[in-house]
């Protein structure tokens, strides 16, 4: 018998992706519900839509994408809605700009339905093999390669292999070739990349240890509740009636700091055997405790993995620190006094790509087809690789229907300003969404995604008939209620009067319409129900959506003109063609920038790091001329 | 930095168990259950518990060890009672020996609730760790180290590492260091042990592909539905109220059997690249098709993985034939024409013991309070391994106590066969129960396992004050109706004669006990409760328990006395101390044979292959004289 496996043609298929993390789930669905024949590729079927770190979805920024990922016609949201065990918004407390969902997850949970949306997609195969190698056939066509020596044909891929390609993981002098987690790593694919051109670098991210609930003193610790009212993620769930579980609330201690500055020789980190770099805004305990020595001590939440299972996830204390050294790190920490370990803490090294290689479609600029998303494009977290997965899903399909790409701009989604920082500015460390990277924020709201886009995903079909026409009925009632509120005037009789003043609002002279008088920031919707007889049933959600619309209304429309303006720069399209190097009157600098980035439009040169604001005159002159 | 991992002692334990299977959970869980502070480790905390093979618990034989393990105390029956999704009585057309409960498991849930036990079982503390060797401490103690440096102390150990030992697995010509599925394989341990002095062997078995269930065509198939009313499997579990899931029932065909015999020499197992031995009893479909070539088709089951997915197992089709063959073959089958396959087939090769080293306790003959069970003593199943691991956790807690172990013969257990056949006569292939093994079935049913072994696990303390007091009441039921039967008379009657005449049976002539009514084979519980006025609610456990051992009574006394008999011999015991090779009028092979296993007695010197009866009467007459 040859010992070499043999190879041959398994099956074809109009899209395939590689990757069944977050970004690959949603890029197959989307692209399977667009009509293509889609093959989804994962390393093992149990490790589907897995969380290898924090056990939750949302939180700020973060929310927003799962939100827009929703309105679009994806299966975040409503994987999250169907298996969260504690929701909360965030920053209430501050604008609505701000306020963003997160909801702890049943790990185990979300990736068992997520595993069954896939199954049950029609159109979408899913099998457990490795993909090995990515040939490019004459006809532009591919064949992706697994372990088993079968290929499967097809016109488009969509790679999304997250922290496998050439993983490697490091606790302290210990590392290892390996995936997250202990699952295996992917080696063969790396080599296959760069035999097609594509450049790889290394970046790495880690993980806190998971503890033994009942190791844990939770007396000594803060609780953190959900909300009492759970606001679901997708416009789809109409409400979530859940036992919500408790997380905890705790912080490093003086003899933490002390262990890990005394150990800082052990970790892989800072003596430099990782020399990849890590999330800026995710960093190791290590990191905090050295780039912040003077803050006395470090909050961390105590957030359990599921329902079923007693392992607890610290959040703050990602780590590549010797076990040896965990132990007694985790030990020096409120109520964690006797905690025993189960998983340790780990970094994790792994290839990835420069997203500048990238349009803002998400497909690769020298390789007609062939997309990116996800972690691998040099993003961290979930949602920024969900969000980027449904784009590469649309976009693969749309280029094999001869459509225009799919691309939302930084105005319209924080889709537009993750996807536009990536491929635009790059990253020299895991990307993370925040809401400060959104000029727009006031407009790109987590409470009006469904407006912002649902809309544009009935446009591509991907949003189906029942969420549109659901979408429209949502829309029309607030119509309504606004129509409503601006007719319905309340008159300046003593019981009205006494009942504002008594709420610490000035009495009124004149009548007033409810929408007037929701402007007033003491009042909102629910503190006065008793004035309002007219008032139909609304849920939360509408009724805060309202309030938002008229308090801020000026700040809105305001940002509405900012808007305006700078859709002006992106309507300026550049070409593909123009070879910037014979624009006379570019600098050097951002010529080459230009060349390499190939921006879209005028706006989007504009946010190019080194092209100038007189290099982008130099742009509107030449683009004036050509006309 | 240093490169190489630090050495640390993270803890002392009484036992450690190396291995979360189904022996390791059994053995962990009864060896904290006694009192024992014990650790359990894993390669994966997600993998506890995990079903590689068939997605059920059970069967001719395996359903007998489950009883048994759940009356000693142990925790599988329990399990599969929460997690099952369709149960069958096997055999109920055959004699009361061979009823065999068997259930399907939600193969995920499954393991979650195993997790779920082992995490809240106090004084049993759970770790994801590799042990990668394990050390002797001149105080007889051991030290197990860890891929992370970190070692744990403790004055027992057990070893139920499955098929992970320098796991490899093999699909045609492709094959690759492994775990089962995927999973990382245990490299480092084999070693180890090869330095203590344990030599290993190769095993090897398989298991067949998981086909996408929406790809199947159901309606040419036969359908094997569940009881309509579920015996659970543990004494413990009053009733099981669920909707039962379907499995399927179709066959290979003459295509199937060309495309196997075509392909044979790509297949590893025909090729000789796999040279280590299969499970002659869950053989390969290539097996199957050359050593039965006159069989015209072959009987396949198909059946779910759990209520939350797609995959389906195809039980009987076990291959490591290459991916591109197996595609094929299963196209060829009916119902299967169009299948997709989600996980290939393939078969794994592992390193295990030869169980000839150890003694009926389990401990390792030349090393006290080492103990192996499960998959690396050289058996096959799940059940076989459970039964193995509660033997192992209840005699490593013994030793530690000091008090004497225990051990089940041949007449009171299925799992004194198993661990008998293993420790005395070996075994050159993976070892399967079958009821078939048992000299004494009739007295070694699943229905009366209780009664053989709750009373010894309560002595042990393994069996708790609740367990034990549901044992005696049911018990006392039965004997209560035992003797109300006996008493109670049915009188020649006209009508009484009339209604047996019309069931088929002789009509009375003179006054009869219902007890000795039973007797008659065509009278059963049911068909004569109108006769049966006094009768009190009765479950139909009792019910069938009470007919067998009424319409068994004459065989199952014989079987009594074939026990006495054999008793007689287990109890002539042998000194460990014995040195064969001075007994003059043994034969040399049986010298040999003798000093290698060291049987505890007579009884089980004459099961040792190579010692012939006359060998055994020289045995005898030794034992005379030196009394
Ligand atoms: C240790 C660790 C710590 C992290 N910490 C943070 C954090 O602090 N904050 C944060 O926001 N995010 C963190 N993350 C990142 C987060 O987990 C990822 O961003 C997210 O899972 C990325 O999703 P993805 O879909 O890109 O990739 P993944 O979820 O990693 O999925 C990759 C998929 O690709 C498959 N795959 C890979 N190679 C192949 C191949 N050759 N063939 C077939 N399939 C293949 C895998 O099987 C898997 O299904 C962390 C991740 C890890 C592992
Ligand atoms: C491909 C395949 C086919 C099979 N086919 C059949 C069949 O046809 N019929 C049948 O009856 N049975 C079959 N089985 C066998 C059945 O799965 C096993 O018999 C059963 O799971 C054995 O249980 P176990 O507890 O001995 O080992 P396993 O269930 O394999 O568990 C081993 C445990 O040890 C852990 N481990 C291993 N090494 C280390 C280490 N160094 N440190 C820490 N932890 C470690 C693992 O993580 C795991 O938790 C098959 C198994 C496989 C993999």
């Amino acid at each position: 018998m040859e010992d070499k496996v043999r190879e041959f043609l398994e099956d074809k298929y109009e899209v395939i992706v590689i990757g069944a993390g977050h970004a690959g789930c949603e890029a197959a669905l989307a692209s399977a519900r667009l009509g293509m024949k889609t093959l989804i590729l994962t390393m093992s079927l149990d490790s589907i839509a897995m969380m290898p770190c924090n056990p939750n979805i949302g939180g700020t920024g973060k929310g927003h994408l799962v939100r827009e990922i929703d309105a679009l016609g994806g299966q975040m949201a409503l994987n999250i809605d169907k298996t969260m065990i504690q929701c909360k918004m965030l920053n209430i407390s501050k604008g609505p700009a701000v306020h963003s969902l997160r909801a702890q997850a049943d790990k185990k949970y979300y990736h068992t339905e997520m595993k069954r949306a896939i199954e049950n997609e029609k159109g979408l195969c899913l099998k457990q093999a490795e993909a090995t190698d990515i040939r490019i056939n004459s006809d532009g066509s591919f064949n992706v390669y697994t372990q088993y020596g079968s290929y499967f044909n097809s016109l488009s891929v969509i790679l999304t292999t997250g922290t496998y390609l050439m993983g490697r993981i490091y606790i302290g002098e210990y590392n290892h070739a390996s995936g997250p987690d202990g699952l295996a790593p992917s080696n063969e694919l790396s080599n296959s990349l760069i035999k097609l051109g594509i450049p790889l670098r290394k970046f790495k991210t880690g993980t806190p240890a998971r503890i033994n609930s009942d190791t844990i003193n939770y007396d000594v610790m803060g609780v953190h509740s959900g909300d009492d009212e759970i606001i679901p993620f997708s416009f789809m769930t109409n409400e979530i009636n859940i036992e919500q579980v408790p997380c905890y609330i705790t912080y490093t201690t003086d003899k933490t700091h002390e262990i890990i500055k005394n150990n800082l020789d052990r970790s892989p980190l800072y003596e430099g055997v990782i020399q990849s770099v890590g999330p800026r805004y995710c960093p190791s305990i290590e990191d905090k405790v050295v780039r912040f020595s003077d803050k006395e001590r470090h909050q961390l939440f105590v957030e359990p993995e599921g329902l079923n299972t007693k392992e607890m996830y610290i959040q703050g204390m990602s780590s590549s620190l010797p076990l040896e050294v965990q132990i007694s790190m985790y030990r020096s920490m409120i109520g964690l006094e006797k905690s025993e370990i189960m998983r340790p803490a780990y970094a994790i090294e792994y290839d990835c790509i420069d997203p500048t290689q990238l349009k803002s479609s998400l497909e690769y600029k020298n390789i007609k087809n062939l997309f990116f998303a996800g972690q691998v494009n040099g993003s961290s977290g979930y949602e920024e690789a969900a969000a980027q997965g449904i784009i590469a899903g649309i976009n693969a399909s749309m280029s094999i229907q001869g459509k225009d790409p799919f691309i939302l701009d930084r105005s319209e989604a924080y889709i537009g300003v993750l996807i536009d920082d990536l491929v635009t500015k790059g990253t020299n460390e895991p990307y993370r969404m925040m809401t400060s990277r959104a000029e727009y924020r006031l407009v790109l709201r987590q409470d009006n995604a469904d407006e912002r886009l649902t809309e544009k995903g009935y446009k591509i079909g991907l949003v189906k008939e029942n969420r549109y026409s659901k979408f429209k009925e949502k829309k029309e009632k607030i119509e309504t209620e606004i129509s409503r509120i601006k007719n319905f005037k309340i008159t300046p009789k003593s019981e009205v009067n006494e009942f504002l003043e008594s709420i610490g609002s000035v009495p009124l002279k004149m009548p007033i319409s409810i929408y007037e008088l929701l402007k007033r920031p003491e009042i909102n919707y629910d503190n006065i129900i008793s004035l309002d007889i007219q008032r139909p049933k609304l849920n939360k959600e509408i009724k805060n959506y309202i309030e938002t619309i008229i308090k801020y209304e000026g700040y809105i429309s305001k940002q509405a003109k900012q808007i305006e303006q700078f859709k002006k720069l992106e309507n300026k399209v550049l070409s593909d063609e123009i070879d910037y190097s014979l624009i006379s009157g570019l600098r050097n600098e951002a010529k080459q920038k230009l060349n390499k980035i190939k921006p879209k439009s005028i706006g989007q040169a504009s946010r190019i790091s080194g092209v100038s604001p007189s290099d982008i005159n130099v742009l509107l002159i030449y683009l004036e001329q050509r006309k």
